[in-house]
């Protein structure tokens, strides 16, 4: 990708990209009375034969950021927002085969869910935003094949009970008492990986999936009678690959968060497992690849970064 | 309130409040099976005759924050937590019935609203946070007479039309293009005050009233054809007081959160309503008070503090 | 203030305000190559007969709170910004004097500092932000006087140890030990309130007040061997009091940051007032108003709100 | 990775690691009445042969994260905090050392600067916080080689001329008027790596690189006439590199910071590069690596998630 042409450097460019981040677009559409509302944040990224740019300072072969700010809000006319991943595809694709310096274009997107609000009459036109999970989807294209990855944050899930942790190595500076009916709650962080990678295959349904496999999710942080937070998230990332044909790899980020159950002994009650301290820092933080077997794994580890 | 055997000081102590903020405390209740949660962060506020701590140092009349901190979670065992406003209740009484020098205790409560995951079988110990708006409570006691005032913040909402803005003030500054059909959506901040002051008086059912005054709210919301965002607070506040009898005065504090439609004509396209910016900042801001006629306003001017 | 025309409503309007909050305004001066930088967020709120465009939506009485904006900016111009309280006084006074239904105006400023980024040669158009503390000015007028109320926050200070917390109300919930040697920590929340209310009187120097006042608060801070957070409280207040004559009240909500001694016995380790846990939540949190004895205390108990 | 002795699954495990996040230590030096603070935030990521506590909840081979969590506060007394960087190696070689199952462990360091608050006299004990970026380090050992990435985050920046935009691609998308004299600004996020890797090379002096690589950064900030964002990241990474025998790699994450120049002709006012919006979002977002000729990238792409 170094220009060749160049005189060596000692100093020299290496994986570089850029764009426009987190475009908040809001598309209407409207079905008479009947409104319909999408609600995004889009963050474009590209990257390409961009040596120039960096080392003199030569902006031929950029495509302004401010440009791909204004196709996300013309697309979003053109071609409407069918889905996040739908809407994605065609922004990835467009930036790759317009301009021949952009190899490479990669769309994330943040999707924020509203619920009608229901009132006698004809007009639907109000809407209450859900704020529960935000939606992801990251779309990546380089001219040849297609990778989408989707998934969620903040989805805040606790089990009452049906949780224990024990079992575990003892070192010197181990305090901690084994816990046999403890709280288990995290702060769902996941991302999940399609095998559509090809035009020629036939797409998902993405907002379907999406729906069914957050279900799957909550159903398996549900239903798992827990001894770790880890047999916890693979049985959620398991229940996923199991269920769903289009998806191959998951991955969780999973802080656990502490609920410590408080000593009222002192005021001469006992806490039968009914009053807890909800602690906000350090927290465990557990994260892992589940996959389909036989095949690669791809997302990064770090689903977060301090 | 100020110490008089005390010789004459060029600077004296004026309003003053101490506690423990942000006790996060969660309650579980156990049916068999079938388990039930209760999610509250709560802040405690103390004052009375507290000069001494601050002139000399002295704490003979100081019960510790951290004191007030246990309290709260015993009283979270001892009288559980039927309701917000119920369990803010039973602590400002606690705080200034038991310590002489505690002449008045506000109490205030956040509370984060679960639903059960749903699943086969017998157990239900699942949960998942609501993550919509959240809900509040502040509880006010001096010994003799209580005030409730109840609220909720960051409710989210949005009508895609029938909103106008015109025929308003023009001078020199202004280039603002009138509107007659635009988005209209704002962060909801609530608070409402009720007219419960005495224990000889029947207490509300804090619950059903508040689930009754958010819709109430939200149908006024979608229900107004608004000509400014005023009028639209005003319908909001009119319909809790018209409908909800235990209620005497509400304050609203909505941010108008600007959706601007984009300019699409460069790219030669029709921007009929469809595609919008959701900007950050600035914002409008947009505060009032609604009471019942006859009644005083006893809710302070700024909810939020810049 | 109500429309007395109308006929009695049974739900009337109280107090109201509104405006644009949150304008990000960054004002360069360029002196040759030496340029300055003021880097400001100013909300503006006006209120006075308003009453209509509530209970109609007529906005004939209304300024457009993008017209407010836009003043910001054009004043930023044509005043220059030669401290947040000056630029503050200047909006709204004009905001008062040139619209007949605007009866108040409250202009709410915080400023970001920035350092310069020394450089060789004659360049001099280089910052960084310096990142401390927010300082914040609030600048009320009605048409007669004025209300000036500087301020900061987010100032985090620390004494490692010349503070005890001991000699407190025990009750059955009190389980704290007594503490010789903490550290005492927080983050400063302060405003301050000057006597210059009437154009007559000659106007403090603001940016020099700023800076005493704030030099006065760290010292008093560092100077005092605290017994509680309440007595560290009172005499930084005082030392502002007693040494700025422009000041007559001061008000603080100062949240105990707790650090906790850890217990290293376990690892056979003695912890000798070394090793801390920062907790986040939850703090204590000490507010009171100091003032200049016969004067009046104006501003109110709550600087935060939950 | 996998354990072999169980039977082919459909689903497997792929990358994992688990710890203990954000453990908060302050650390007090006393030399005489003279303290010294050190204020860290420290998150433990460890992994290695963990497969059974994924796949059957056995918790045999797991460390438990609270005890990560005492590892650090212990660690702090016994090693002292001479360094994040140097604390960071004692934890990590510590873990992987110690426990057989762990083959890597990764420990990644927030560190918030104090200043002194000087006053009279002997007593040196109190501090502010300094506010500016954010010191980070991140520790990786597998047992046999180091990898130590420094860097900050948060660092704001501006320069109020030297900076162009121009000569870019236009399309059917592009509107932006061509720029010959704007604002730059940045957050900078910057992470550079280290070729110390071996127990047998002399260590970096950490403190000392930290402060001269800032200073390097700042003044190629300062210094860049910048054709485009890109350029100037270039010019900050090199000089490093050239400035920094002991890194071998940088990579920035530089979000353009939109300074929009206003228009204020409607006004009857000219804006000579004096009056500008500062915008939140979009922002332009810029991303590179810098290294060292020959030598290879490790900092991963993203050092920033949506």
């Amino acid at each position: 990708m170094t220009d060749t042409s160049r005189p060596a450097r000692p100093v020299i460019l290496g994986q570089n990209q850029y764009g426009k981040a987190e475009n908040r677009v809001v598309r209407i559409t409207r079905d008479g009375a009947t409104h319909h509302i999408k609600d995004l944040n889009v963050s474009v990224s590209l990257s390409g034969a961009m040596d120039d740019v960096h080392y003199s300072g030569s902006n031929a072969s950029v495509l302004p950021t401010d440009t791909t700010k204004n196709t996300v809000y013309a697309f979003a006319k053109e071609h409407g927002i069918e889905s996040a991943e739908q809407f994605g595809i065609h922004l990835a694709r467009h930036f790759v085969t317009s301009q021949e310096p952009i190899h490479r274009a990669r769309i994330r997107i943040e999707e924020y869910t509203w619920e009608r609000i229901e009132v006698p009459g004809e007009a639907r036109h109000s809407f209450v935003r859900k704020g529960q999970e935000t939606r992801l989807a990251q779309i990546t294209y380089d001219g040849s094949s297609w990778e989408v990855v989707s998934g969620l944050k903040d989805l805040t899930v606790l089990n009452s009970t049906d949780s224990e942790f024990w079992g575990y190595v003892k070192d010197k500076y181990t305090t901690l008492p084994e816990a046999y009916d403890r709280i288990l709650a995290t702060d769902v962080s996941g991302r999940w990986r399609f095998n559509w990678t090809d035009d020629a295959q036939e797409m998902p349904d993405w907002d379907a999936s999406y729906e069914q496999t957050k279900q799957h999710m909550l159903r398996a942080f549900a239903e798992t009678y827990s001894l770790s937070l880890q047999q916890t998230l693979y049985q959620m990332g398991s229940r996923i690959i199991e269920n769903r044909d289009e998806i191959d790899e998951v991955r969780f980020s999973l802080p656990n968060k502490h609920h410590f159950l408080v000593d009222l002994e002192p005021f001469g009650l006992k806490n039968d497992n009914e009053v807890y301290f909800a602690a906000d820092r350090p927290y465990g933080l557990i994260e892992a690849t589940v996959l389909r077997d036989g095949r690669e794994a791809r997302i990064p580890a770090d689903l977060t970064t301090l």
